[in-house]
């Protein structure tokens, strides 16, 4: 049984690296037309070790120009100003946050502080009138992530989260294959995230319960999370899960070092997976009635290897923070609302699943996730 | 920094396939001398889909001999006479199985029987004075093991579990590769093996809760446990485990669908699995300080594929069934205690952990397994 059409893949023989593509087989949304000539402005706040991976996507970028800065560090803004040429009046500090309100030339404002102030400045930007683009994890909790959601409708502004996998083609190809069921229902997913924290500087915000809010759940688990909804196309009803050992009790004093948790979804698949700080792993695998299909590396920023029980798929690299801010930068411009898989409501759906993660830890039993 | 020395494996380039080796890296305990022009003669107890296989195991082992069956149905009895010239004296009936000890062209009866007829016939084979050899699950509980333990040990006679992968080449590197922390001490392991059983008569026995003594966990899930174990070369402290939904409700009626499971080593380290009767999985993969091993395919009956952070490994195909035949073989033919991995206290800790995923699963609360 061929579940594969020849215009989809390309069959590779006798190697573990499959041919390259030239397109995703599940394509994105059609993007609506922007305004021509004209790119969207951002201003982008805090400028931490992501904020540098965000320079080659705003390199890259068709539609986003980095505009601004918001940092409480005058050697950091000093160099941001003098490597992209930003006016003066485009540099925030902390302080001077909300006067971001009175300048017409930042269009929106990209959230890249600690996860526990992403909500704050999600409101106090959409507050200034700006469009936000606010990291992962969203918030902390569901009613967090609303409260985000209706002061952006209120201000009447768009909020994004910083998605960045909904964009590689390999996880359109996931998106593909399991919800249009390829290889039959998808029966038994196993997604795990994780890095070696060993060596890291105990100060470090990941280990702190008020900025982080939780370890490699918060920062990691939630794409292993995400991996089993966008793949299965469903929200789950169940979780239970499990905090492993304390192995680095000099840094997790306050967030977990290891969590595993299981996902029950409608149709009766299941999502187990693990987050760690204490080693690296990296695999996405689903079973499905009529084969697999599997990345590894999976969840990253690449690049990705793929495989299904009949062959190796593999596309090209693409650039997942370009491709999320030209797709947010398009939709903006042309002022039409964005993709549900960006928009703050898929937030809300990954953090009332890592809600109930954290509470069928702490408890050890059994959660049932309320209806959205 | 090179982990593998050149001596133990051949790197190859741009394959997914590794080289074939000549020897595990990870020997086995060395041989005693056997008796010579001298075969152990085996009695196989149960002639159903396993008796089966271990024919392919017979017809290659140079030290063990099918001798003599008992069976319950006179078509197979007549068929397996036939198919190695037994003589009727030995063809045994369940009625007349315990004449056996009458017999001292038998030495050892092998039980494939299903699983809650283990305890029974090993005891009663150990009193009629044969050594035993029991097909895995060793029995439904450690007092249940114990017990035949303890028998052989009154009658005199030696009791082997039926575990085929402790002579798998490629098991044997991960033994080597974990235990002698090749990529450093391993932290996270994930080992999933599952069949899909839809279409299966509902009175197949592996259904029934009394004969199978459980769903896959018993069946499949024993191989996931005892691959944590011998790659740390440690015993589980600890257990939490989640029965997944039943989506076959016709068949699984009284035993466990789906089942994950997640043990704490005594290093930290954590070992998570799935076991299913819903779909195929059969995976290993274990992360280490400094990289990571794998195996897919991993627990079934092969061929495998290895897979280091360096490199792919592969090992000729043996076959296991023989393997574990000789090594059995030669051991009673010499007189000597069969080695640590084979006898019947293995079984009795793959047990204990078993014990533990169960009650775990049952009571939603998280088990501190008991000192051995």
């Amino acid at each position: 049984m061929t579940h594969y059409s020849r215009r989809s893949f390309i069959q590779t023989v006798g190697s573990g690296v499959g041919a390259a593509l030239t397109a995703p087989a599940f394509a994105l949304p059609t993007y609506p037309d922007a305004e021509p000539n004209r790119k969207l402005n951002v201003a982008l706040c805090g400028l931490g070790r992501y904020a540098n991976v965000l320079k080659k996507g705003f390199a890259e970028s068709q539609y986003c120009r980095l505009a601004g800065v918001v940092t409480g560090t005058p050697a950091k803004a000093a160099q941001w100003k003098q490597d992209y040429k930003l006016p003066d009046k485009n540099i925030y500090s902390y302080q001077t946050f909300d006067q971001l309100k009175n300048n017409p030339d930042i269009d929106l404002v990209y959230i890249t502080l600690p996860n526990g102030l992403h909500k704050e400045y999600a409101i106090r930007a959409a507050q200034a009138g700006k469009h936000v683009i606010v990291e992962k994890p969203m918030a902390f909790t569901v009613r967090d992530c609303r409260e985000m959601i209706d002061a952006c409708q209120q201000a009447g502004v768009q909020l994004a989260v910083g998605y960045r996998l909904h964009y590689e083609p390999h996880h359109r190809e996931l998106m593909r294959l399991g919800q249009q069921k390829v290889f039959g229902p998808v029966r038994l997913i196993e997604a795990s995230l994780g890095y070696q924290l060993a060596g890291t500087p105990p100060d470090d915000w990941h280990l702190k319960k008020a900025l982080a809010g939780g370890g490699p759940l918060m920062n990691l688990g939630v794409y292993c999370v995400q991996s089993g909804r966008y793949v299965l196309g469903e929200e789950p009803i169940a979780v239970t899960a499990q905090y492993g050992p304390v192995t680095l009790p000099d840094l997790f004093r306050e967030v977990e070092e290891n969590i595993t948790w299981q996902l029950t979804f409608p149709s009766g698949a299941v999502c187990t997976s693990a987050t760690t700080s204490n080693c690296t792993i990296d695999r996405f695998y689903a079973a499905a009635d009529e084969g697999y299909f599997e990345l590894n590396p999976a969840l990253s920023y690449g690049p990705f290897k793929g495989r299904t029980s009949q062959a190796a798929f593999n596309f090209p690299v693409v650039n997942q923070q370009a491709a999320m801010l030209d797709d947010i930068g398009k939709h903006i411009l042309a002022k039409t609302p964005l993709p549900d898989h960006i928009a703050g409501l898929e937030g809300l759906k990954d953090m009332r699943v890592i809600e109930g993660i954290y509470r069928a830890a702490d408890t050890g039993s059994r959660v049932t996730l309320p209806p959205l």
